[in-house]
C-alpha cells in the first residue's frame, strides 16, 4: 500500500512538524542565499519563519501556473529577475532600492529596511490596489490631519500638570504616539541619518528610522507608501493562516472602542469557532465553506474568498474591506454611512467641523455614501450569510442592527444634549468658549457614552445578534448609566 | 499490513478532516433528501453541517441498539416512521406539523421552521423532561413576567430623552429586546403572517416569525414549549463536543453580571483546559475522567454523564442543571437557595415584592429549597470535586464559598442600607414614594454593587476558588469602592 | 512497509491518545504501589494525570543519564533510596516525614499531604535555589508583613459597616484572604490538630491544615519552606508544556492590576501563539526558537532554556525570574528599579514608609537594584529579542518603554498631588492625621490611577509595543480620566 502510506505521512508530517525539511521548491537566489548564510545565525526566527512560510517554496513561475479561483498571485506580470526563485530576503529588501529612503549599502548590496505595499505590488497587484480604497491605508492621517482628533488624542495621551488650579495636558510626544493610537494607525516613517554599529560580522552602517518599529495598517513607509501588509500577514512568514484566524485582527480589534474581537469570541460564530478550529483548514484558496470551516472568521466575511462545495463563489476577495459595510457604526459621535473617500479628513459636517455627522447625529451625508449603495454593500455581505441562515434570519439580522443604530444614536443624542447644556451653562469649558470638548471630567464621561458603549453595543448587534456583552459587558447598562451620571452631575450643580 | 494502515487512515481522517465523506450509515429518508437537493445549493452550511453531525449517519434504530452508559437516545420508543433513517431535515422539519403554528405548506410538504425541544422529545425524552424542570427552560416569563425586573430592564434598554429637567426612560423596543435579555433568555416566538419570496426556485411562501432568530434557553416555541436545545448543541450539527466546551456556555454566561466563562477561563481547571484540551476528547459517552480529560469544562461539573476508568458512574447525566446546585449565587439582590419551582414569578419577599430575599437579605424561605436540599445537592456535586481532590480541600472549598456568600451579602447589605437613607432622604426617588429603584445615577451604583461585582465575586470563589479576578477585575476592590461612592455622594448632599 | 507504518502509527498515537498506555518506564516502588490499590479508585483523576506524566515513567537514575542541555534533572546526586524507581506518591508524599508539620501515620506509611519546594529540590537543586532567590518566594511576607499594603487590603476585602455616618472596613477573615490575595501570594500553612474520618476505607486519622488548599507562589509550607513548584507546574501532572503556555501564568497575572496574560493575548505575539499554537511543541529542552516555537510565550523570555536551531544557547533556564528584568513596572506606587532582595518588607522611602519610592517618585534607592544591574538584565532579556528583531528594534521597544515609565509616572504624580491637596484641605482623612490613605472613595480613585491605569500601561508597553489595551482597556484613557474626576471631585468642594 505505498501510496496510501505516502498520503498518510505526507499529511502527518503537515499536521505534526512546524519546521519540516523544505520540500524540493523553488531554488534561492544567490542574493538571497548571501543573506542567509549570516542571518540564519543572527536572526535565525527570522530566517525559520521564512523557511516556513510558503515564500521560500514557491517561485513567482511556480505561482503563475496556478489558474482559476486558486491563483494567489494576481500580477498578470512579473519580472525576468524575480520569476524562477524564491521569494527570499534579497527579492524583497533589495526592490526599488532607489525608492526607499533607507535604503543602505550592506555588504555589496542595497538593502532597504522596511519593505512597503509598493514592493509587494509586484506579484499582488490587485490586493494592493484594492488597499489603497482601503479605509485603513488612510489610517495614519485620517487621524494625524484631524485637529478635534489631536485634541482628543492630547487630553488622552499628553502629560499631565497642575498649574493655577486646573489640570494641563501636553501635547503627547512622538513615542507615547507610536505605542499608542499610532501603534494601530501606522507611523511616519523617516530616515534621521546613519550609525556605525559593531556586529557579530563587524562593523557596520545602518540606517537610523523614526517611527520605527511600526506595522500599523496606515503606515507612511519610507517611499511614501501607505500601509504594511504585516499588519496581518505577520512578518516573515506571510501567512494566509493567520490572517483568516481572529487572532491577527484582534491586535487592534480589541479595546472597548472597537471592540470586534471580544464580541465575537462571545457570538455564536465565534464560540463555533473556538470549539471547531482544530479541525478546520485555514490555507485552501478558496477558502470552502462547510468543507474548511463551518463558522466564519472575521476575514470569511470581511475579506476572503468564500465558494460553496461546488466551488461557486459565495463572496469575492476583497482587500478595500468596506466593500461589505454599509454603515460606520464606529461612532464620530454617531454611527453613520461609510465615507466616500479612504480619506476622512476632508469631511466637514454642518457648522464646519471635521466630523461625519452634526453633534444631533444629522449626517454629513455629501462626504458619506448614499442609501442606495448601502443597500448594495449590504446585499455583497449577506451572501456570506445565506450560506448559513435563511432570509428571514438575515433579513432580521440587520433589521434589529438598524434599529440598534438608531437607539444607540438617540442615547448618544440625549448624553450630547446634557453635554451642551453643561458647555451653555459654563461648568465645563466647551469648544463655544474655545475650549477643548475632552479635557475635563465629565466630556470624558460623554466620550465614554458614544466612543466606548455606544459603539460596543452596536458591534455585538453586528457581529454576534445580541448577547450579555451588549448589555453589561460595555454595552447598554453602561451607556444608560454614563447617562444617568451626567444628568446626577448637572442636577448637582443646578442645585447649587 | 493492512489493518494497521487502515486504522491509520481512519484515525488520521477523522482528526484531519472536518467533512470527511460520509462513512456507510443510516439511510437518507427519500422526504429529506429532497430537500437536500435544493438546500445543498441554498444553504451549503447548514448542510455541510448537518452531513457531518451524527444525525445524519445514525438511525434512531442504530442508537437503540446501544446498551448501558453509552446511550444517547433515552427514549424506549420511536416511531417506526423514523425508526430507521437518518435524523435529516424532513424528520426533524416537519414532524408534529399540526403542534406549530408556523407549518407552511413547502413543495408538498408541511415544514416548520423552529424545531422545538417537544420535536426533539421524540429520541430524547429523559433530557427534554429534565430541561422543562430546569430553571433556564423558564427565562422567558421569569424576566417578563416580574414587574420589578423590568423596572430595571427598561431603565437599561430604554431609549432616553431629558425632559423638565430628568432623564425619562421609554419602555424598551421589541427588536432591542430581542438582542439583550431575550438574546439569552429566550424570545416569545409569534406568528405574523405570510409573505410570498422571489426565490432562486421561483415563488414560495413563507411564514413571517416575530421574536426570530433566537436560540435563547427559555424561547417560547410556536408550539406552545419552552426552550431551543440549540442553544448548547448548536443547530445542525447537534454537537456533543461543542457542548462540553466551555466557549458554548461563553455565549451567555460572559458578561461581568455572570461573568463564569471569564472566571473558568483565568481558573486552573481553566488554564488546564487551555493548555491540554488539544490532547482530550470531548465526544466519548459516558465521559472518563482521566482518560478523556484531566480537568472539567462547565458540562463536567454541572451536566455530564462523568465515569471513572473502571466505569464506575462518578456523576449521572442531568439537563436540570440545579441537580448539582445548592446556593444561588447570582444576588437578587442577595444570594439565596435555589428556587423551589423552575418559575420564580411567584416569589414573594416578607415586602411583597417579587425577590427571592428581603431588602436586608433575609430569605424568601418558603419559594426556596432547605438546608437538606442544598447539603445533597451539594454532596452531588461533590462526587465530581473528589475525583481529583481530597476530603479536606473540597470540603474547605465550600466553606470558603459559604464565607464569600456571607461577606459579599454583607457588603451589599452596607450598599443597600445607604441606598435606603438616600431614598429616605429623597436624594433619589425611590420606590418608596413609586419612583423606579433603578432609573437614577446613585441606584445605578447600588445595583453594581449587587448585579456585578458581589456576582462576580461570588462565581470567582464558586468556580476558582479564589483568584485575581475576585479582586481586581470586577470583583471586592470594586465592591468596595462602590460602598465607598455611595458614601462619598450621601456625605457630599449630607454636608450641603 | 513496516517501518513507516510503525512511525506514523507511533506519531499518531502521541498526537490522538491522551492517556495512551504506560510505554515501558521505570518501575513503581511497592510503597507507591500500595498508594495506587486504594487511590485509583478514590481519586481517579488523579493518578490518570500521575500515569501520564514524565514522573510516573522516568526514574531519577534514567533521567541522570541525559547529559547537556537536555538534562532535566539539576541535582549532582539522588539518594539511592530514590534512584530507580518511578518518582510516584510515596516517594514525595513521605519524604523526610520529620521536616513537615502535617506528618501522619496512614496505613504504615509516614505521609504529608502538602510536597514542599524542599521536598522537589532532591532532584531539582538548581530550580530550587534559583527560586528562593525570585521575589516570588516571598510573595507572602512581602503583602502580609507590610503595614501599608493590610491597610489596602482591609479597604478591599473587610466587610463594611456604616457607623456614625461613616463606612468602616474590618480586617478582613482568613477564608477571604486565603481566596483573595493569598490565593496567588500563597497562605501561611499550619497544622490544627488532626480528624477521624469514615471513609470508603474505613475510619482513618488525617491533619487539619489551616490555609489549606492552596498554591500561591509564596505559599509558606509546613516545613517552612516558601513556594509551591504546583502554581505553575500543576499538580500530579507536573507538565512543562502547561508552565511554558501563557495559561499557567494567567491563573496569577489577570486581572486589570497586572494584565500580563491579557496584554499578552492582544499583542503580534500573543496572537501568534493562538494562530499557531497547535503546529508547535511544548516539551523539548532545551527550547528551540524557529523549530519548536515562532513567538515567545511568558516562559520564553521569562524562564526557559531558549536555543537557535544550531544549538546554540540564546536563554539560560532561571527560575529567579527577575535575572531578565530591570525595572519594576508594577508600581508602588510609581515603578521603580526591582528589589534587591527578593524580601521587599525591609524596603523604606525617605519618609519611612514600607515603599519602594516616595510620594513624589524619588525611588529608595538603596534598597533596589542599579542602573548597570538594570542594563545587564536587559541585556540578557534583549538576546531573545534579538533572535527574531533587528537592533534598532529590540532598542527602540525599550526606549519606548522607558519613556512609558516615565510618562505613567508623571501621570502619577498628577493624581498624588491632587491626592495630597486633599488630604491637606481635609476633604479626606489622609495619613498626614493618622487616617487610612485607602478607604475613602477619592482616594480609591488615586489608588485606580496607579494601582490599575499606570500598571497596565506599562505592561502593555514592555509586553506588547504599544496597542489599543493601552489606551481604551483600562490604559491611558482611563488614566487621564482618573485625574480629570480627581480635580473635579477637588474644584466642587473648593467652589462650595
Amino acid at each position: 500500500m505505498p501510496r496510501l502510506s505516502l498520503v498518510v505521512l505526507v499529511g502527518f508530517l503537515c499536521c505534526a512538524s512546524p519546521v519540516s525539511a523544505t520540500p524540493a521548491g523553488a531554488p534561492v537566489s544567490p542574493a538571497t542565499q548571501e543573506c542567509l548564510d549570516c542571518h540564519s545565525a543572527v536572526h535565525p526566527g527570522i530566517v525559520a519563519d521564512w523557511k516556513n512560510s510558503r515564500h521560500a517554496v514557491v517561485s513567482p513561475h511556480m505561482a503563475m501556473q496556478v489558474q482559476g479561483l486558486g491563483r494567489k498571485l494576481s500580477s498578470k506580470q512579473v519580472p525576468d529577475t524575480l520569476r524562477t526563485t524564491a521569494v527570499g530576503c534579497a527579492e524583497c529588501h533589495s526592490l526599488r532600492p532607489e525608492a526607499h529612503a533607507d535604503t543602505f549599502e550592506h555588504n555589496g548590496h542595497q538593502i532597504h529596511m522596511v519593505v512597503s505595499p509598493d514592493d509587494c505590488v509586484v506579484c499582488h497587484v490587485a490586493e494592493r490596489t484594492e488597499y489603497a480604497d482601503n479605509i485603513m491605508s488612510a489610517a495614519h492621517g485620517n487621524l494625524a490631519d484631524n485637529a478635534l482628533y489631536n485634541e482628543l488624542e492630547r487630553s488622552i495621551l499628553g502629560k499631565s500638570r497642575r498649574e493655577g488650579g486646573k489640570i494641563q495636558f501636553d501635547p503627547p510626544d512622538p513615542m507615547t504616539q507610536a505605542e499608542s493610537c499610532y501603534y494601530c494607525h501606522g507611523t511616519r516613517l523617516s530616515l534621521a541619518g546613519t550609525e556605525q554599529r559593531d556586529t557579530d560580522m563587524g562593523e557596520l552602517e545602518f540606517p537610523i528610522i523614526k517611527g520605527w518599529p511600526n506595522q500599523g495598517v496606515g503606515r507612511i513607509n519610507l517611499d511614501g507608501s501607505q500601509g504594511a501588509c504585516s499588519s496581518c500577514h505577520t512578518r516573515h512568514h506571510f501567512s494566509i493562516e493567520m490572517a483568516r484566524k481572529p487572532h491577527t485582527c484582534k491586535e487592534c480589534h480589541a479595546g472597548p472602542d472597537v471592540p470586534a474581537y471580544k464580541v465575537y469570541s462571545a457570538s455564536k460564530h465565534g464560540n463555533i469557532f473556538s470549539s471547531k478550529q482544530s479541525q478546520w483548514r485555514f490555507d485552501p484558496v478558496p477558502w470552502t465553506i462547510g468543507r474548511d470551516f463551518s463558522a466564519p472568521t472575521c476575514a470569511a466575511c470581511h475579506i476572503s474568498l468564500v465558494v460553496d462545495s461546488n466551488g461557486e463563489v459565495i463572496s469575492h476577495r476583497s482587500h478595500r474591506m468596506s466593500d461589505r459595510l454599509g454603515m460606520r457604526i464606529f461612532g464620530l459621535v454617531y454611527a453613520h454611512a461609510q465615507p466616500l473617500s479612504p480619506d476622512t479628513t476632508r469631511i466637514r459636517n454642518a457648522a464646519g467641523m471635521p466630523l461625519p455627522t452634526d453633534l444631533d447625529g444629522t449626517p454629513a451625508a455629501r462626504f458619506l455614501i448614499d442609501a442606495d449603495e448601502i443597500k448594495s454593500r449590504r446585499a455583497t455581505m449577506q451572501r456570506t450569510c445565506l450560506a448559513c441562515h435563511g432570509t428571514s434570519w438575515t433579513r432580521t439580522h440587520f433589521e434589529r442592527l438598524d434599529n440598534t443604530i438608531a437607539t444607540t444614536d438617540q442615547q448618544v443624542r440625549t448624553a450630547t444634549q446634557l453635554m451642551q447644556r453643561i458647555w451653555q451653562k459654563k461648568w465645563a469649558h466647551g469648544p463655544d468658549r474655545g475650549g477643548s470638548p475632552f479635557d475635563e471630567y465629565i466630556e470624558r464621561r460623554w466620550s465614554d457614552a458614544w466612543l466606548l458603549y455606544a459603539n460596543n453595543t452596536r458591534f455585538v448587534s453586528a457581529m454576534g445578534g445580541g448577547g450579555d456583552y451588549g448589555v453589561f459587558e460595555d454595552g447598554r447598562y453602561h451607556l444608560s448609566k454614563t447617562i444617568m451620571e451626567m444628568q446626577d452631575w448637572l442636577q448637582m450643580r443646578e442645585a447649587r
